[in-house]
């Protein structure tokens, strides 16, 4: 399948390079066609991998990852053009995480609204699933680097898109039984919300290979 | 020991019929001292259990748990009286959750503050640790209702306040490797913002009786 990452961040790089080990064609793309993130990723990726801009990746991919800064999503996603993704599946893994503040980030959205809700108003042809947000990057690729029943969640209007999501998840190690659906898109209030807590939870547990598991009676 | 609880709602009911069962003295508060929610509380609780307002319970408790609903719990402790908070642990289980929008709370206060953050600085000599917000009450007091390493969080300015409270939730039945410390009171903006995800777990699970546990390499 071919796939456009958007984003030459942690997170962009690490679901690239995944995808491509899992056999797709991965296009990343960045703000320009020469960024030096996505020529030192094309160097590692190997043969299926190519990059270009948010349009060149967009238009490639018949599915979209969002891997951008929160902060400029909205900006990369008109970058990318709603046309390249009406219609497509978008994962949006990005969280609206402000640091301009010093070293504990704000929400640039939170409460009421979410940056998951912003991009489906924004993109209303696009088919959003929220999901990989809560954990860092290389758990999200191979969740198996963490032991336990450990669990990645899911949100957005359209079901047939969840299911693509989880198709993908799938891939990458997720078993259907530790993907949870919260429902629609508002669910990413929490999610994003939930990054004020992962970041504690980094502090105190004083690594990044870690996630949540849900224990239940 | 004698300890106040704060409200009397399900977490003040819960909180305060464990404590009795526990061997403590408890006296339960509320905005006026015949509450039918403490009197109705009183016949259930036996021999020790005592009630009356605010100020009653905060002046009687060498301890605190502040049970009452978010949107009024600062003026709540007001009424209790700073004197009578002065120099006690005060365990702040309350979420300020604002339901006047309908179905879906928002928060009243979070992402650059939080309702623990609010309670510390309103009552400075008071020594606060949030705690057991991130549950259903009936796990925050008997944890081995659900099954496995899930986890209840401290934060706080005060170490010997949260080893005091870490103590009380030795008593419901944490045991120390499963009580983990966020740091300081800032960390409520985490443990509080992470009920927009908990609302949407609940919804997913379709079940009460459950809880986080953090999975790591």
């Amino acid at each position: 399948m071919r796939i456009g990452v958007l984003g030459t961040g942690m997170a962009g790089r690490a679901i690239g390079s995944r995808l491509v080990e899992l056999g797709h064609e991965i296009r990343l793309g960045a703000r320009s066609a020469g960024n030096p993130g996505s020529l030192d990723w094309l160097r590692q990726a190997g043969g299926s991998a190519s990059a270009g801009t948010f349009a060149d990746a967009a238009s490639f991919g018949e599915r979209i990852f969002n891997c951008t800064a929160g902060m400029h999503s909205l900006d990369a996603l008109g970058a990318a053009g709603a046309e390249n993704l009406a219609g497509k599946l978008l994962v949006d893994v990005s969280n609206p995480l402000d640091y301009s503040g010093g070293a504990l980030p704000s929400f640039a959205v939170s409460n009421t609204d979410s940056l998951g809700e912003q991009i489906q108003r924004a993109f209303p042809d696009a088919r959003v699933v929220k999901s990989l947000n809560t954990m860092n990057n290389a758990v999200m690729v191979k969740p198996a680097l963490v032991p336990g029943e450990h669990v990645v969640f899911v949100c957005g209007n359209d079901a047939t898109a969840k299911q693509e999501a989880a198709d993908l998840l799938g891939q990458f190690g997720w078993p259907d039984e530790r993907i949870l659906d919260l429902g629609d898109i508002s669910a990413a209030r929490g999610t994003e919300m939930y990054l004020a807590l992962w970041l504690r939870l980094w502090g105190a547990i004083d690594a990044t290979h870690f996630n949540i598991a849900i224990a239940r009676a």
